[in-house]
């Protein structure tokens, strides 16, 4: 396994790698979650590139940057147990030297959920997703559909602006009581992680409560916000239902719908999600 | 010469295309300055792609993106004579489909110049040509150097967001008696074509003026307004001595430097530059 630290070297590198590529982009602090998407990697591609780089541009001014849990030794490890060819690590100052001035923008599906709750959060995400495409070119990228939105909004990305990589999300990895994987759960304490479930829970009303018939939007989402107000260490950012591609938001559920909803458990704002339809 | 309307069409053939492969995109009613970058393109590479697409999103509202000079007969004429591989000549529905909401954007050096004059016209710009470099995937793209902001704006565009293609721009092709060559040229009456020279003219003077000592930014842009509003037909838009690079206003004028003009001759809008340095 080659652990590469700059952009020069990746970019030499790249073209002597077996084809197809995969991509798997990391923030690190690595979970089963992402080790689903690098198994997954490993059976599409004939190589593939882990990316780890905690991108300090998808972090809105006082959210969690500096604290974002770090184990690059352990993601070593990981990697290299689970066969990956190449991890790129670049630094900040590599990524963004003096001067870097550029973006890459997708509008109208940014301006909702995440992208109204974190201002700047996707141009920061789209940007360094397509730096991480153009450095590595791979035939195709794996991404977590925990992160529905991020993969929407990546998908749009490559469609409009015609990048050749094919976009492959994989189902959300959760724990045995349901709690999706996310690096952010190491902020939980064992309090604050039994209240967690509570996100879950909600998505699980959804998803029966649809099951069972019901098709209005506002109704669905007011069972939801019920249940979540009733724990105490839960207080809701948001909770939507939307068209799963183009994330308007439904009045009558039409499938596929996307329930999503963000809620911070004491200080630590999580994210979750299911589809129906 | 084979003439290719759609992406997909394009996506399918640029693989089998020699390498290296170079672009030169236009959007037609071609001239010499065209014709030159194309032959430095067929000098460098195995193979040349040009397209021909007048990008609507780079003209700002009231500007001429409906009356822009056309002549796609004639310029495939001219194509075929020089010996181009591939015309790629997508309908703006191909481009721009419903739906269509991605943007590139270079910060900063966008909002001087051209992009203080034509607000949007360096975002239009920007986004085509990611969506052409990613289309047709050469390893070399050709700009002329009269449109000398474009150049710095593509180039740091490249070099921010790691596109693994090499920019190469080449000397503003003139008339004999100094006029740039510009597609908008055709819009000149007799009259105007004999009062365009100003432009020109300024900017020898800003030339020989700094060849014999002046280094003062303030006063040699005084001396290039001063002889443009002589010429009765022309209204200036913009005049300024800027770094070549940063395109960040001088004081006092160190090379490389930046001339730049934009010029109402009669109704038609031109823009010229020269480097002092």
């Amino acid at each position: 396994m080659e652990v590469i630290k700059t952009i020069k070297e990746m970019q030499r590198l790249h073209p002597s790698l077996a084809k197809p590529l995969g991509l798997v982009p990391t923030m690190g602090f690595l979970h089963q979650g992402h080790l689903a998407l690098i198994r997954q990697a490993k059976e599409d591609n004939a190589s593939v590139v882990v990316s780890i780089f905690v991108n300090p541009t998808q972090f809105a001014p006082g959210e969690d940057y500096e604290r974002y849990p770090r184990d690059i030794q352990n993601d070593l490890v990981e990697l290299e147990k689970i066969g990956v060819d190449v991890v790129f690590t670049p630094s900040r100052g590599e990524m963004y030297p003096h001067g870097f001035n550029s973006r890459v923008e997708v509008d109208r599906l940014t301006s909702r959920l995440e992208g109204a709750s974190r201002p700047g959060h996707f141009s920061g995400v789209t940007t360094v997703v397509t730096k991480l495409f153009n450095i590595i070119q791979p035939q195709r990228a794996y991404f977590g559909q925990k992160d529905a939105q991020q993969v929407a909004v990546i998908k749009k990305m490559v469609l409009d602006l015609n990048m050749d990589i094919r976009i492959i999300s994989l189902p959300t990895v959760r724990e045995p009581d349901g709690l999706a994987l996310s690096s952010r759960n190491s902020y939980l304490n064992p309090k604050e992680r039994q209240a967690a479930l509570i996100l879950y829970q909600s998505l699980a009303l959804a998803k029966k409560l649809y099951r069972q018939g019901e098709k209005d939007a506002a109704r669905l989402r007011g069972e939801m916000v019920r249940l979540i107000r009733k724990e105490p260490l839960a207080t809701i950012d948001y909770v939507n239902i939307t068209d799963a591609e183009t994330l308007e938001e439904l009045e009558g559920i039409k499938p596929p719908a996307l329930v999503s909803l963000a809620v911070k458990i004491g200080e630590t704002r999580l994210i979750d999600n299911v589809i129906l339809g």
